[in-house]
Parts: structure tokens; C-alpha cells; sequence
């Protein structure tokens, strides 16, 4: 298909522009519309401070039908008070004005410098040009995409169909973040859409899924956003039979599809993580639980050692045995292993003697795995990782307040 | 005093010399002695996977009296299986030949690289040399300090003496560590002597308490080595009556003088971590538990994002909630107060207007606190940070296998 964003799948409609608040020019608005209304679901940051965005959005989410969604970038609305929960209110109102819905069936999120007053004028201004732009062509979806971007130096879209009741059904998305990027809601932002028929509920359950094993598997540096917010909208026009159960086959189909849309979206921003050059997939073996397997793998994932041993492509194993000791899961130390891609290097305990030259190798490719076997036990858990460049220290000792 | 070494306390000779396991010719070879024997205490690394020079220290520090120590550097003798036990035996019992005392009498740790084979005939022929060389001089005590480093670039060491008894009781100290610091034994090698006569249990006691409030509040990237080990050595040749209980004054002189000998120590740490240009102090107040202080200290001195702020001497305010909020302790959103050195920049939940420029020159100086009022109960704790420079990356990246 030629059209790969967000307004690929049928009902859609999106603009993105420069409104101002961010200084660069970039663009620092988008809107997404299903002027047919929506079900929705979303996902949220369980961090303690909460942007006003995520306040508004995890009231107006339980409402159907959801027509419209707006994400603005440069200022998180986050540490702003009363007056933070009155511009993301306005910012829903003024939605709602110009597509002529309620202001309660409109989503939002904000991304961006914490602690400073939302420039809610302008953003009321950028809403009201946006309106006028909004397109269902792939140049649209495109600046949707990038309009959501902060430090991301590329836009992220993936996009795929599935074969569901002999209707095709299609799903795309786009995500940013490239720092401040941890699992339990591992993204900033990341919209979905989709014109899949299916019930609220199971929306609900299949983005649940596809997140917990793609964004939710991502750590770049541990952190977890006050913004995290993952959305996804259905217009249902595709018209398939309406997915109302977990047991049935469409909802398998859309479920895997939109959890292979997410590790795409996934991998895309671990390789676009700020500073970063290439990624690593962590995967845990014979854990005693699937928790303890998750633990070790993300404990691994976040070692600024292992990720400064990746970014100097240095097979240097001593790191993730001692990421793997450190994070207090259950582990024999006489029956421990790792490898890296397909080679041994430590073994039962020991060393295993190996080609230096080829590991590292294997290591500078842009993707690579880690496996770890505890030997403890028979659950496996995975998690992505990105190599720690001087870049994130230049990119986040230079983004001044 | 002209000797502040671990050669100042009456009773110790020292030697620190190059034996061959580095590279780099720097001296990696260090070894104390206490001819009349001295009472003991160490506090180990609870890392799952640990040094074989761990195993066997944990052994010998339960002997009375202890003789010597013996520290290489440039190979940390971690899963290096039975072969790496032999070595670390072997390194006691040379010890013990060249000294004339029993093997189990001597105390060892390593430290350096993990998973390579110790140089086992290197070390022993540098025991050799480092036995003719010991001396209470400050050079001989410098020597030591430096024979202990790794990627520090200078040595760290401390002095203190405190009246007891009408006598006069030295403390010394020096540790080592630049990276792969976090607290649960925060230090990778510390070693620490004392002419106090003191009993072996309040010595265990005083050194916990010490290392409690100083090294295991110390993080520079949240990391536990394999090898973490701080030891004390007590000659009792200052004389003073036996220090027996911890409710006599001599107890409480004693503990308090090692505590603040600590926290030099571990200071010069932070302010000499790999990449590292600054220190901080994260102090938290208004804690449901002790426990639950500590964790928001430490979750904020390990948020890569404040650490580069603090980098950038930029006051990201924003970061510091941030990572207060995703760390899962109890906080009040609306009563929340963030205040750096004396500027409050966040009050109630709300930003407060400051002097960006003022609080940037605090940051930027050597040593600055970051305050966090949680407001939901009355406990307080802290935790020493240090920035995150470019430099973290090179020296990590680049220190192969």
C-alpha cells in the first residue's frame, strides 16, 4: 500500500503544523479525526505525577464515541496546577468546536519540558488551522507523525493488514520518545488507528496486549514519563463481523497484528533513542517466574555498563553476569550462561573461551540478542535495549529549561 | 599530622607496587600489614555472583587476629570458577610465607575486569617484592592507595584522630571506585585502619554504621560490582581502655569519627567518578518510612536525566519530580516541594518563579543539595549523586575485554 501512516486505515483524517510552542519551528501540534466516531482505548503512565493531559484524557477515554484526538509537543502540561487542568480542558474544547463534537469525545496528550505554563493561545490557534488541514493523504499522516516528535531525530509509522472475515482490515500507528524511556508504559506518546470493527472492551484488551510486549519491553534509560500515553481508535469501517471476544479467531488475527505494529514501533525508537546507534533484544531463561525472567532482562537492558559495552562493540559478558547478580532474581551461579548472538561465552559458571572479533561483530549490527540462562527454573520474559552514547549525555546536559 | 595514609594509625606498614597485571605499568599490587595482629571487620558486595577474593575474604574475616591485606587491581578474579578460588588461596598463603604468618590470617579483594583468568604467578613474585618494600612511611601509604585504583584518575584517601580515654586514636582510610557504584556496599574496595582498641563485634558495628551513612549512600550509576569490599584493620596500639559497648562515649567518638572519615571517602568518589564533574547530595524529607526516603534519594541520584541536567548545571526541576514520581514511594502531588541549595523552584505542586541563572551557578559548583519535601510523613534519608558526563560513555565503551 502507499499510504503507511496513521490515516492508512479507512475513517481517518490528520493534520500536523507548527503553532509555537516550540522554538525550533518544528512542528509541535497534531490532531487526529474519525469523523464517523471511534471506539478507543488507551493506556496511561502509572507514574505518581501525572500530566494534565493524562488527567483529562483518562476522564474523556471512557466515553463513546471518541471523534478526535490532539497532541501538542515542547511542553508536557505537567507541575502546572489548576491552570495545567484548564488549558487541556480548553485544548478539548476548542477541538470539539471546530469538527462540531463534544469536547468529552476528544482525546489529548502533551509531551514536552515539564513545569512550564501550557502557551494555550497558540495551541488554540494552531487547533484552528489544523482543523482546516485535515487530509486522509499520507502526506497528512506524515505530519501527524512528526508533529508529536521532541528529540526524536526521525518520525516513527508502522502499518499493517489482516485478512479478518474476508474483509481487510488495516491498523497503523506512530510513536515518539526517544529518552525518559522505561517499561510500565515505555513510550511518551504512541496513536494508533484503525478501522477494525471491533467492541471497546476488546480494543481495550488487544492494546493492552500489544503494548505489554512491545513498547512496555523497551528501556532506554529506565525512566518513566509523567506523559506516557498509548491511544489507539477504531472506526470500524472495514466492516468485518464485530470482534467481541477474546476466543475468536478475528480477535487473535488483529491482536497479533497490532502487537507486531508495536515491537515495529518499538524497535524504531530504541534505534532512534537519544544517543543510541544500535539496539539489543535481553532474553531470560529458565527463570523461576515470568517477573523475575522480565527483572533480569530489563536489569540487563538499563546497565549503563552493558549499554556502553554495545556502543563500543565490546563483547564484555563480565557486565551482564553482573547486571544478572545484581537484580536479586533467583539464579544458580554453577549453572549460569550467556550468549551473545549464537556464541557461547559463559557457560555453567565459567568462560568460555570465544573469537573476540566475530562477537563484536555481532554486536555492531544495528540489532543483536543477549540470552541469559539462570538455570532456575522454566520461564523465559524479554526486553529491547539500546546502546548509551556520548549523544544522551550531550542531548540531556544541553535541553535547557 | 604529615602522614594522613593508612600508614598514620601506630602499626601499619604498607607497599603498593606494579606487578604485571595491568597493562597500563600503573601499580596494581597493594598490601598492609599489622606485625602485632589486629582485630577485623568487613562488609561484603550482595551481588549473587561474587569474587572468588569475596569467598575467601568472607573465610578469613571471622579469624583472630588478621595480619595483612592484600588487594590487586586490573582483575576483579570473578567467574573464574575453581581456578579462581586457587588463586585467591594461593595469594593469601604467599602472603602468609613472605609475612610468616598463617594464610587465613591475611584478607584479600580484587578488582578490574570480570571472567579472566587471575595472573596468579605475576601477583605472587609481586608479593615477594611488595614484603620487602612495606613501611610506615606516607609514601608507602600512598603507594597503596594508588596500587588499588582502577579508572580513578587520583587516589582517594582520609584521615582522622579522635581524643578517647586521654589518648589519642587514628583513623585512616582509602577506597577506590569510579564506576559501577551503587549503594547495598557502594564502594568497589575500601580499606580502613585504626590503632583504637576496640573489640571485634563494635568494630563490625562502627563499620557498618560508617559505611552505612557513607559508601552505601553513594551512587554513581546505581550499579553493584562483584567485588564491593570494605575492610578495617585495629592494631589497638593507641592504648586507650578496650572500647567494649556501643553506649560508652568511646564507642560513639570512635563511630563518629569513621563515619565522617567515610563520607570524605566517599565524596572524592563521586566527585571522581568515571566522566564525572560534580557532586550532589539528594536529601529527601517527609517520608513515610526511612526505607521509602532512601528510595526517592536514591531514584533521583540515579535518573541519567537529572545527572545530565546536573552536567549542564541546568535547573531541570522537572526531572527531579519526575523520577521522585516513578520510583513507587508515597507523595502528596498537591504538597510536593522540590528546592535547590537554598532556592525553592517547586512548592506545593506548584513551579515557583526563581532566578534560573542563580540556581544554575549552585549546580555548577563542586557540591550542591537537591531537597525533596514528600509531605506525607516524617522520615527523612539522602544519598550522594554525581553528574553524568560524556566521558562516562568513553571510558566505558572503550574499556575492552
Amino acid at each position: 500500500m502507499s499510504n503507511t501512516t496513521i490515516t492508512a486505515p479507512k475513517g481517518f483524517l490528520a493534520a500536523g503544523l507548527h503553532c509555537g510552542v516550540k522554538k525550533s519551528g518544528n512542528p509541535d501540534l497534531a490532531l487526529v479525526h474519525c469523523p464517523t466516531g471511534a471506539r478507543a482505548a488507551a493506556v496511561f503512565t502509572t507514574n505518581a505525577i501525572q500530566s494534565a493531559a493524562v488527567v483529562i484524557c483518562k476522564q474523556h477515554i471512557t466515553r463513546h464515541p471518541i471523534y478526535a484526538a490532539v497532541i501538542n509537543s515542547g511542553n508536557a502540561n505537567t507541575c502546572t496546577g489548576a491552570k495545567g487542568l484548564a488549558a487541556a480542558k480548553v485544548m478539548c474544547a476548542k477541538v470539539g468546536k471546530e469538527l462540531a463534537v463534544d469536547a468529552d469525545s476528544v482525546l489529548l496528550a502533551s509531551t514536552g519540558i515539564i513545569g512550564q505554563p501550557l502557551p494555550i493561545t497558540k495551541i488554540t490557534a494552531g487547533i484552528e488551522r489544523a482543523a482546516t488541514l485535515l487530509s486522509d493523504s499520507a502526506a497528512a499522516g506524515l505530519n501527524f507523525a512528526q508533529a508529536i516528535m521532541t528529540t526524536d531525530t526521525r518520525p516513527k509509522q508502522a502499518c499493517r493488514s489482516v485478512e479478518i472475515d474476508g474483509k481487510t482490515v488495516t491498523l497503523a500507528g506512530t510513536a515518539k520518545g526517544a529518552g525518559m524511556i522505561g517499561p510500565n508504559m515505555a513510550t511518551t506518546i504512541c496513536v494508533l488507528t484503525t478501522d477494525a470493527n471491533i467492541t471497546k472492551p476488546m480494543l481495550g484488551k488487544a492494546l493492552k496486549a500489544a503494548i505489554g510486549n512491545s513498547l512496555n519491553r523497551l528501556t532506554v534509560d529506565g525512566h518513566q514519563s509523567t506523559n506516557d500515553t498509548a491511544m489507539i481508535l477504531a472506526s470500524g469501517l472495514a466492516a468485518n463481523k464485530p470482534i467481541k471476544t477474546q476466543t475468536e479467531v478475528g480477535f487473535r488475527r488483529f491482536s497479533k497484528a497490532l502487537t507486531e505494529l508495536c515491537v515495529d514501533l518499538a524497535k524504531q525508537m530504541a534505534l532512534d533513542a537519544e544517543g543510541a546507534t544500535r539496539m539489543f533484544t535481553v532474553q531470560i531463561k529458565g527463570a523461576v517466574s515470568k517477573a523475575e525472567a522480565f527483572k533480569a532482562a530489563r536489569a540487563v537492558a538499563d546497565y549503563d555498563l552493558v549499554k556502553c559495552a554495545v556502543h563500543g562493540a565490546d563483547p564484555n559478558w563480565g557486565r551482564i553476569i553482573c547486571a544478572v547478580g545484581s537484580c536479586g532474581v533467583k539464579l544458580n551461579p554453577n549453572r549460569l550462561c550467556c550468549k551473545i548472538g549464537d556464541t557461547w561465552v559463559f557457560r555453567n559458571g565459567k568462560p568460555v573461551a570465544f573469537d573476540a572479533q566475530k562477537v563484536s561483530a555481532v554486536i555492531a549490527q544495528k540489532e543483536h540478542t543477549i540470552t541469559v540462562e539462570l538455570n532456575v527454573g522454566k520461564h523465559s520474559d524479554f526486553c529491547f535495549g539500546c546502546d548509551l552514547g556520548r549523544d544522551y549525555v550531550t542531548i540531556n546536559a544541553d535541553y535547557h529549561t
